[in-house]
């Protein structure tokens, strides 16, 4: 059983979060989902969800941990104290996922350095501002750099995570799961509808 | 300012809450998001997210109500003071709208006799034993029948509310959303990939 870690913060995007925890929710068997916060407790979310969530001191290391975005992180991308966190969260997982602008979350905590990584087309400049040592991908549904994955806005962290789920089980598996939730999966990371001229 | 409340109760399935919330808080101008369950307080998805919610009793009458799917639908089709509740709720209401096995619920709340309706198609058969006065539609992304909109399974809650938007506030409204949030959205009603043969 591999620990799922979603990392949520105050004005974290709903389904940037939530979409990603619906597709991992269908495996029950492999994934336990957590979710957690810098300090636990109760979050926001930008569309007024509000969250119970466990402190990332309680995150053992090893598994998957997911960073949504949203308007919260143009705050946090200044927070040394969590992007120091999310560092150490990060490089003791095995795989990270990040959704929208939370690849610029990554970014600041240094952990992109040389990577190639993508994010919402409509936040592209603010995001790539945020590191230019990121090999920023203007047109992509999701890139995949090793044990990292960054998805373009808000909806594409669905279709990259059952890209992941296909990785790393096979497509089978990731296409049962879409039959299940009657999900149209845009299951070609390199076709990006979304991409600025 | 119209409130679009969002029904939880334990066991409700992450998405079919959480797509909605996602487009509806897209337009924070045209409506406020209220997230409540019978007796209020927190409520945890079938994902494990524990949310807060407001009491029933606590909403006013005129606005949106959205009623999500999921595994407590099963045993809340017995459960007389919550049908009962969700029946005065849904009266009360200038629009209802239902995301997957919430149809089942809507349709044991006596609501939908000689209306057409549907439902996710894994569990079209439960659904449509609930009431048999309904006229269960077996191909539709969503079905709009008067001031009741009813979708397929899960995902298929984010066409319907994009659906909803464009009939409210025109379709380009709708297109604006999913421009943001990067949707590729299924926007004809009646074409559904999931139906069974």
């Amino acid at each position: 059983m591999t620990v799922f870690s979603i990392l949520l913060f105050d004005g974290f995007e709903t389904l940037d979060a939530f979409g990603p925890a619906e597709i991992i929710g269908k495996l029950p068997k492999r994934y336990a989902l957590v979710y957690a916060s810098q300090r636990g407790g109760m979050v926001e979310s930008s569309q007024g969800v509000r969250v119970e969530t466990r402190p990332f001191a309680q995150l053992a290391p090893g598994g998957v941990v997911l960073v949504p975005g949203g308007m919260g992180t143009r705050a946090l991308v200044e927070d040394v104290n969590f992007l120091s966190a999310l560092s150490s969260l990060c490089q003791s997982a095995r795989y990270v996922l990040s959704v929208c602008t939370g690849s610029a979350l990554l970014a600041r905590a240094g952990l992109m350095h040389g990577k190639r990584a993508t994010s919402n087309k409509r936040a592209f400049d603010w995001v790539a501002a945020q590191d230019s040592r990121v090999l920023w991908q203007k047109q992509a549904r999701w890139v995949r750099e090793g044990s990292y994955y960054t998805s373009s806005g808000v909806s594409a962290g669905i279709d990259m995570t059952l890209g992941f789920i296909a990785d790393m089980h096979g497509k089978c598996v990731a296409d049962d799961i879409c039959g299940y939730i009657e999900y149209v999966w845009n299951e070609d990371a390199e076709r990006d509808p979304f991409a600025l001229p």
